[in-house]
């Protein structure tokens, strides 16, 4: 039977203010993403969504990020290599930290927003993620666009890359993603959503937005929780794939 | 022969602002109270100050404070324990990171500035620190005021509490600290301060403000290291813990 | 024919985080708490509210508050009076510019959260909060608790003090407010909140917890923004007093 | 009489951080381009500032910058116009009031750091700079780079762009900045400054790297204020300007 892994964005609230519903997205993922508070997450919104990833299973992944709350870490920073490499160690250490006293543990890394976009080209501040996470611990896979700088340097440093697609982006028929200024780039119907992961869990492809079908290999699938419709979407993934005899599980 | 723990805090520049002269301080001082972020000290400094601190062989403890950079965390903050106990769970699983990345590791916990002194009295906010501390790792000790709650309540919950006096503070004659309001309450005189820090070390007292003695007994001995002298006080209180035959190494 | 003010806390959002739907509260007060950004608000989510509310006939009034986003300004911090005097004239300057180039300006002041509590009491930063309000615009009121040291001190710098009620908190027979870790603290229906309004703004007057008739002089109304009834019952309010011939507009 | 103006950053400190010694500075130039607080400068310190710079008859200048005090303002950061516009307001507003507290008020406006060299060439940038400062004030002139697209757009938008100078940065050839990372890009020695800032302020001119002489037409000149040896350095250039007959002034 096939596996397949969802990962989602988890852990954004900040003090006063509430992003996602993640306890409802921990019914469908098996991989969390949790914000290290760079960009978002305080220590008692990581550590709550530490213990309920534990709870539901789902395996617990550092969501690094920019210093850049007002931005929420989407905006490109020209910080220096060793800025960043050392930003990532804070991160992660301190969501290790707030995982360890639930009982869980980090175990992978995924960058966040504008420093996820920056590494599938920016070889400095790429090399400097993957040097920062083989310090910490080389056993931490770290997840990436297919193709991308970070997953390249990834590998030549002996560390595990893990390809990444969206469950809810339009792509151009070369494979890269259609820019969100682009009409049709983000798909909100559930059932499309729903379609577009089960052709990339059984068939390893997807439908490009001019309707050919295009080869894309990923491990794990990113199923947004910030949106309205995120829930229901990530349901009616969830029942696609299960209807399909394709089960959710960590890429671990 | 006679050995006393001279701390001192370090690792609190950020950014651009450089403060105190942690480099040096490490020729004279045997534990490394290093800031985690909230109050000072950024992901790099912090880095530095671990690899400095483990070269020099000077224990490294988790200064903990209020997430107050404009404050310096010196300003009280009614913060619930849930939150302050969370913020200090990740302020040293942070710090605990970046020292293990040069080969180094957290020994002990002392809470700055305004916490310090909040979890002297606020028994709420001196239990969540404890608590933090045991949930991480309940072979930490922690440092604080003698007859504070939350050494009181570090031992009642199985930590080890290490006390502390101060080499350039007066003290009344009940023992407690002259407060730096009133004339005279932080000694300036390095002499003074290694006379002060030597009677600490090898009588287990100190001349009071009124002359009188009184007993202390401390296991570590704070000597500031951002004042403009701060290097030559700690170069003074050296040499005369050296010429009495009392040498200087870790409470561990 | 009687006139109430209705206030209510609006540009509480921040980057990526939503708070309220201002634009809807507008349809009902006549006065606008717009945060200022040490709590809550960055600056393009202020200058949109600044927009909204001039649109709607809405006062802008400046909602200070103290320097701390992850606590949404809700820990009171114990910060000098030196420093909060120019922490609230840095607030209100920038309200005021981003107010300006939207057509508008800054009517009143309005502390916010911790500070609003401290400064019931807290004669030094009440008077912090004065003086930096005389020091930018002596014709700027200051919203206030009844009875507060602030509008205390307010009057007697010669500042105008506008007393302030709740409209969705239940009161002891002593005029105090029930504290909200009490059963029946915060009101809940919007019939309920609508009666207490209307008794307020004809009567000078609100039925106490015990059931008890009090007096209650209060020149303006808050009505709270940030709850998923409030624009609910914000509409409520707003009709009942219309129903009882009380027009709603702004204090000044 | 020939004027020149010189123009230095201030108000940097930060809190417990220290940076620069203003007033010593405000004896040798005639412009204070004040921190804002999003890279630098808290409340206090910008109030402080603007009372020295006044004392002093020091025009008051906003340098506004990146939100990014952990960065110093000095990384570019990939904001949106929007976003930056509102920034900028903010700042100047904020500014204005502190300003205006201690009977001064802002007189010009001069991009900080990653900013400052992003709008040399970032049309977009440069356009919401231009743009925030037209809407607090089109009397405000704007300082940057000769030939800088800030400049550029803030004529075409009727402001007044004032041509700056680097008193301590050599030049090459073509009158760009020799870049930081080259030897030589930094003069150090207060002679050679002091020559450099005399043949700007009397020829209009500067000697190249390569010994060329170049002409360049700046109305202001930058001495920096926050290395070591500023002081010494600003006061040099005074005294060579002094008896080569030149007075300090501002350019407005």
């Amino acid at each position: 039977m096939a596996t397949i892994d969802l990962n989602s964005d988890v852990g954004e609230s900040f003090g006063r203010w509430s992003l996602g519903d993640d306890l409802a997205m921990f019914g469908s993922v098996s991989s969390a993403n949790v914000a290290c508070g760079f960009h978002a997450g305080d220590p008692s919104v990581i550590r709550r969504t530490c213990r309920e990833a534990a709870a539901a299973g789902v395996a617990i992944g550092a969501h690094v990020g920019y210093r850049d709350l007002a931005g929420f870490g989407r905006r490109f920073m020209d910080i220096s290599p060793t800025e960043l490499a050392d930003d990532v160690v804070y991160q992660i250490g301190a969501l290790q930290a707030l995982a360890a006293v639930e009982g869980a543990r980090v175990r992978y890394v995924k960058p966040h927003g504008g420093l996820y976009n920056a590494i599938v080209t920016h070889t400095a501040q790429a090399q400097a993620v993957v040097d920062a996470v083989k310090s910490i611990d080389p056993n931490l896979p770290i997840l990436g666009l297919p193709g991308s700088e970070v997953l390249r340097l990834a590998e030549a440093a002996g560390l595990r890359a893990v390809t990444e697609a969206f469950a809810d982006r339009a792509y151009n028929p070369d494979g890269t993603l259609v820019s969100r200024s682009q009409p049709g780039a983000v798909l909100e119907d559930p059932e499309q959503v729903a379609e577009h992961v089960l052709r990339m869990a059984t068939e390893s492809a997807v439908r490009a937005i001019d309707g050919s079908i295009l080869t894309i290999r990923a491990e794990s699938i990113c199923v947004h929780g910030d949106s309205p419709g995120a829930v229901a979407m990530a349901t009616a993934v969830k029942s696609a794939l299960g209807d399909a005899g394709v089960s959710i599980g960590s890429f671990l």
